[in-house]
């Protein structure tokens, strides 16, 4: 198995040339073409299969919410994890002045060839070095994961501090991850608090085909402790929409 | 992760409930019904997912040779992997009298539901030594995987012999994997002709969710290495369908 190289930008690479119908694609017996699926595994040996296409699906597939998050954009935007540029390519045909900003390479080019104009391959840190400014940070597809747990969050924090306009607004999406009452998710929630860390601070890896990430953070939280992240950082939670919960929608805001 | 038990039961059974629409069913984030994901992993770390829904498809989805397939069935039927009983409720249906057969629990138990009469949780060579007696072997969905390699051929064909009528055939759907120039493949099969294997003697467990298999060998082999393995067995290759290619359908007869 190949560790690490850009596994998601594989994946929507081969995902695209599905959707497409042409370019080479994935084949079952080296004939049918077949779905795409991205594999999620975690630490304690959980996996789990996601249907690729999700990636690129329409606003009319989209969750409520992600149409919510949408009518709450104003000014620049900044799209973090752009992905296949499925909510970019949106604002730009509104006439929105997106940026996609993604660690992947393949999700860059993916969302490039699609027709979305403004693509940065980086990290939030990387980009905050570059100048630019922007009114609205949005992190859709659960990428509240993104702030890891409680180092990275105010790292991360921090870094669309010193991307933002006065009064700029993050729009995050989050799911709360303790509703369950599976003794496996139960169970990894209690160790993982053993060890110091949160109780939805996934450890996972993306696996696809052959390749494999290293292992990283992702996190699934409450809207309690996403108010304790955020908290003595800058930014404060000024809304929350927790209509479709488990799944939330927050906005922050500069400290005033 | 937990080792062994019955993994394909298990997503057999969450594939049924996704059916329906009802009953316990995976979800994402505690709400969202999610398609239930088969994930096959090799011993290089190749992994790949399939959509568990491909096991309850209905004849119109198909393919061509599962028909013409079904054209050659006569007598008394034992269908070997009857999974979902997707082909073992369209023979009833159709007045045949077919027996299925499977190692997982919960794949009897969904077939069952599902309406499949005649049912046996075993191994072929469990089986064997119930004095039953079959005209027609099906070993449809690829399962000339079954057949693992050329030691577990033997034994197979022989427990298959065992519960044979005068005149009985096996028809058995395979898929040649040597068509490919995908470096990943061609590397694993020369690797397997090294360590003395067939070249697509795939070494292989399923895993969902937080379970997985132990290690098992599936084949997936050319024709020409299928004559091989059947001769001196008491079955000759009567008759070859390549008109798929390179997915194959093959009847075996005993050798006059």
């Amino acid at each position: 198995m190949s560790q690490s190289g850009d596994v998601f930008g594989a994946m929507l690479t081969d995902a695209f040339a599905v959707a497409r119908g042409f370019g080479r694609r994935p084949l079952a017996g080296g004939r049918l073409p077949r779905p795409v699926i991205e594999i999620v595994e975690r630490d304690d040996g959980l996996i789990n299969g996601l249907l690729a296409e999700s990636y690129f699906c329409e606003p009319d597939q989209w969750p409520p919410y992600d149409h919510r998050a949408l009518d709450r954009v104003r000014g620049r935007v900044l799209d973090v994890g752009v992905g296949a540029g499925r909510v970019a390519l949106v604002l730009q045909d509104g006439g929105v002045a997106v940026t996609g900003l993604d660690i992947s390479a393949g999700a860059i080019e993916v969302s490039r060839a699609r027709g979305v104009r403004d693509l940065v391959h980086a990290t939030v840190d990387q980009h905050a070095t570059a100048g630019e400014r922007y009114d609205t940070f949005l992190l859709l597809g659960n990428n509240v994961g993104l702030l890891e747990g409680r180092d990275r969050a105010r790292a991360f924090l921090a870094a669309l501090a010193g991307m933002a306009s006065p009064g700029a607004q993050i729009i995050a999406q989050g799911t709360d991850p303790y509703g369950t009452t599976d003794p496996v998710q139960v169970g990894y929630h209690a160790r993982n608090r053993e060890l110091g860390r949160l109780g939805g601070q996934l450890r996972l890896r993306l696996r696809y085909r052959e390749l494999a990430t290293d292992w990283f953070d992702y996190l699934v939280c409450s809207l309690d402790e996403l108010a304790e992240l955020v908290a003595g950082t800058g930014w404060v939670l000024s809304d929350v929409d927790n209509a479709d919960a488990p799944y939330y929608l927050v906005t922050l805001t500069p400290q005033s």
